[in-house]
Order: C-alpha cells, then structure tokens, then sequence
C-alpha cells in the first residue's frame, strides 16, 4: 500500500482527519516527522532543520486559516551535540515567533537517524477545509513557487545560500487574512499539482489553471536547466509551504493579505479534471519516502 | 552530553517545558517518539505499539492532572500494511476511548525504522507540577510496578500475555482525582526511583521509601530470578506509567482514585536525599537510547 492509500485508510477510519490538521473543538492539531535521508539534505544546519520541521506544522495550522498557538517537537538523534540542539531549539523558537506562535517543549530520542517530529496547535471558530471548493471561484496561492527545490539545488555548491532559502515564513497571517474570504485552502506541501488534485477530489471539483499566471520563484529561473526543468520545479517538487486556496473575491483576499497572493485560475467542474493551459495536468508530486 | 543533560538544556531555554507536559493556558501539550530498537521488543503487535505510543503520552497529560482530550500520532515505517496500520490505528483509538480522549488523527512517514511519534493534549485550570512537593507530606503511587519489565521478559516465550501486560491504561481519571490533593505529580515512565529524584530535585525536598510499601506486580514476582532481580524491575525498570504523587491527605486521595493507590513513603527535607529502607536509593533508571 502506498502512502496515499494508506492515508485513505487512515481518512476512513478517523472522521478528524484528513485535512491539513485534524479539528477539535475551536482546536486544529497537525503533527509531522521530518527525517535526514528524505528532508534535510546535506549541508541542511540544524537551525535551519528545527525552523523547517516546526514550520511544516504550522503551515497546516496556516492553511486551516487559523491562530498559531503553540508548537512541540521531539529530536531523535544518534547522540546529543549542545550546540547542535541549541542551534534546532533557536530555529524552531524563531518560526514559532515568525508565525505568532509559542515553541513551548518537547523531547529528545535517541536515534539512529537524525528525525524530527513535529505537533503544532491552533485555533479558529471557523477552519477553511479542503471540500470547500465551488465552480466560478479563483484559484489562488501565497507568495513563490519552486523555492525548495531551487534549494535543494543549491546545497551541494552554495549551502549557505540553500539554508536561507530552505526556511520558509509559514503563512499564518495570509491564510487567517484570506480565510474569511476563502472557499477551500490546503498548502502547497506536495507540490502545487497535487494540492490542486486534492482540493478537486475534496470539493468534488476541477481546476484551469495558467503556467504563465504561476509566481515562480526568481531562484528556480536562475537554476532550472531548461523550460521543462523549470516547470517540474514550479508544478511538481512541493515542500514550498504555500497556501492554495479558491475564493469569489481575489480582489479582497489579495489586498488583505501580507503576503502577495497571484491568481492562477478558476474552479471548473467535477467532470473536467485538473487542467493546466488546456491539458491535463498529471497527478504526481513530492511524496515522502 | 547524555540524554539528561541535553534535556536540562531544553528546559533552561523553554521555561513552558521540563514538566511532564508543556502547559499553555489552560491547555497542556507533550509528545514523545518510540521506535521499535528500544520501544517495541520483538513480538510487539502492531496493535499494542499503537496503543502504548499513544498511552505514554496520555500518561504524560494524566501526570499533570488533566482531562486528557486529543491525541495524534505520525506512524512511520519501511512499508505501509494495511493490516498493520489499521492494527495501530486500533489500538491508538481504544487508549484514547479508554483515556476518555479522542483520536483525531496524524500522518505516515515512510522510515527505515518502525518509529511513533505521538502527541496528546489536555485540559486543566490547576496543573499538578513535579515541584509542589512539601515535607511532610506522603508519597504515593497508583496501580503496581514493575509489569512492563515483565512483559519484556515474557516476549520470547509468552508473546500473547506479553502484549496484555504491554498494554496499560493511561491514569487520567486517577489523575483528576488525586489532583486536588496532590502537591506534586509525574509518572513513573523512567521507573521510580528516578521518578522519586526527578521530583526531589524540582521539589528540593527528599523521600523516605519502604521496599514493603511498594505495589509490585504480581508478574514480577513470578517472573523475577531472585529477589535482586525483583527489585530491579520494581524500582528501575520502568515504562510503567503509573503516576508517583504526593499529598497531605492520602486517605482522601485513595478514595478518590479509581485506581488503588498505595502509600510508599514520605517526603523529608532536601538535605535527606531519596532513600528506600534507610538506604540511599541509586538515581538510575531506563534512559531511552
């Protein structure tokens, strides 16, 4: 069983889940684990592992459009190095204060592999789903695509410049900004292709969707080998941490919200699939291994 | 630096942390992560990991005297087995139900080890810290010790019994009821004769203990090579997760508590140090490598 239909089960065995945080009350809830052979590639420093792990979690609080209020982590490692737990308690601390929120604790697990997991808490009266999707609406998404992946590029030869790009701003105040005007949200983990694919299987819907209209990042057109290369980056390689949302009123969301917002295209019919200037746009992204 | 020490520096840069569970408001969060080389003896069904993942860190909620109301948990493994995982999600639901939680949900992460990262939450106006602990008062615990030790021993010959004892219930309505009367509060998951050093140092108090006082299960009696072996599961072996409190009003507090509660001691001045029948009483325990 492959890992999404293995979150399928996990969907149908549990009605909480199965949004980008589980919903308890005026709580959302999302926890993740991060682990050195698939997320943090070498030359990833600890400070940058600790701000990117606790930040994957509040990026599900971000896309439920809800408060961050806290985060925890637990760090497994083979052995303890201060300065190395000082430096991934310093990176979890500071995106949990550029996100709003407490970083309030953890636990630590000695490990054969450099793991991280990660649990963040948020609240809302409201949480914007996945299923909220409606045909006539704009498709929108946060600030740059492709990020990640350019960094993913860069740490072999420029790893300093990789870890600055690799630490994202998790978007909490855009998608509390933009939730009231919001339809469906989820962020851009997988890859833009495949978040677009589960909001349309979510909200029973379809997508048009422009390259041209895409905000991709000014760092993957310097790496990217060619046009195609430059695509597979933009649509496919995820882990940018973005929010995707639909809305009636881009205009209103677009001025709400601190971060940029670029308008990408429109929610289409159930029937007429994930469409990208016209053609089928594949199902596949970034899953985790 | 060992585990101890690197926890002691996470305390002194999160003073929300160092307890059993960060508290936030009037929320309390922990999280912990097992994995299958230290956590999961051979013959750990799936079914039982998923229950005792969960219920260390409801334990970790009822040790602060919490209602206990969510938990998640992030499943990670080489392959995704339905049966295994619908076995874990099973036995994370059934602690939850037997906790009074819910099981709202989490995510999977493919890993070369079998490793949980689990995540609880609780409510609570009036959080039992371990460093309320006053001379004078009485040490109690709930339940008996030593059980998990012995279900260790009987996985190679008796898997099935192994798994029954493997499997505890998380005390958290003996939590609420101690609660009001308690001074301080953890659970014995390092065993208790550190449980007893952890609360003495946050406490700066010491214990008088009796060995006869003490509710060892009736596994380890029958399982233990000699009495030395005995007490070693008793006081060191741990992963017991019963709660180790003390209170001014033990008759009151056994009352209470849905669980048996036995009286094991005293607390005495911090000068007196932890002491089990006159004797100093060595600070070791299970330290999770």
């Amino acid at each position: 069983m492959d890992e999404r239909a293995a979150l399928a089960l996990i969907d149908e065995t549990l009605p909480a889940a199965g949004d980008d945080a589980a919903v308890v009350g005026s709580l959302v809830v999302t926890t993740d684990m991060l682990h050195e052979s698939t997320d943090f590639p070498a030359g990833t420093t600890r400070y940058t592992a600790g701000w990117r792990a606790v930040g994957a979690s509040l990026s599900d609080v971000a896309a439920m459009g809800a408060r961050a209020t806290a985060a925890v982590a637990v760090y497994g490692a083979p052995a303890f190095d201060p300065e190395e737990l000082s430096a991934f308690l310093r990176g979890a601390r500071d995106v949990c204060a550029d996100a709003g929120a407490e970083y309030v604790g953890g636990d630590l697990d000695g490990h054969d592999e450099f793991t991280v997991a990660t649990t963040a808490l948020g609240e809302t009266e409201a949480p914007v789903l996945r299923s909220g999707a409606t045909p006539g609406e704009t498709v929108c998404v946060t600030g740059t695509l492709g990020r990640s992946g350019a960094a993913v590029r860069l740490f072999p030869n420029a790893p300093e410049r990789a870890n600055d790009l690799f630490r994202f701003s998790p978007r909490v105040a855009a998608g509390l900004a933009v939730a009231p005007r919001a339809g469906a949200m989820m962020d851009s983990s997988d890859g833009l292709a495949r978040s677009l694919h589960q909001l349309a299987e979510a909200s029973d819907c379809g997508f048009r969707v422009e390259y041209d209209a895409l905000p991709v990042d000014g760092s993957v057109r310097d790496l990217a080998d060619d046009p195609d290369d430059e695509r597979d980056l933009a649509l496919y390689f995820g882990e940018d941490f973005e929010l995707v949302f639909t809305t009636d009123d881009p205009e209103a969301a677009r001025e709400a919200s601190p971060t940029p917002v670029s308008e990408i295209g429109t929610v289409t019919e159930g029937g007429e699939g994930v469409r990208l200037d016209g053609e089928a746009l594949p199902d596949r992204g970034f899953t985790h291994n």
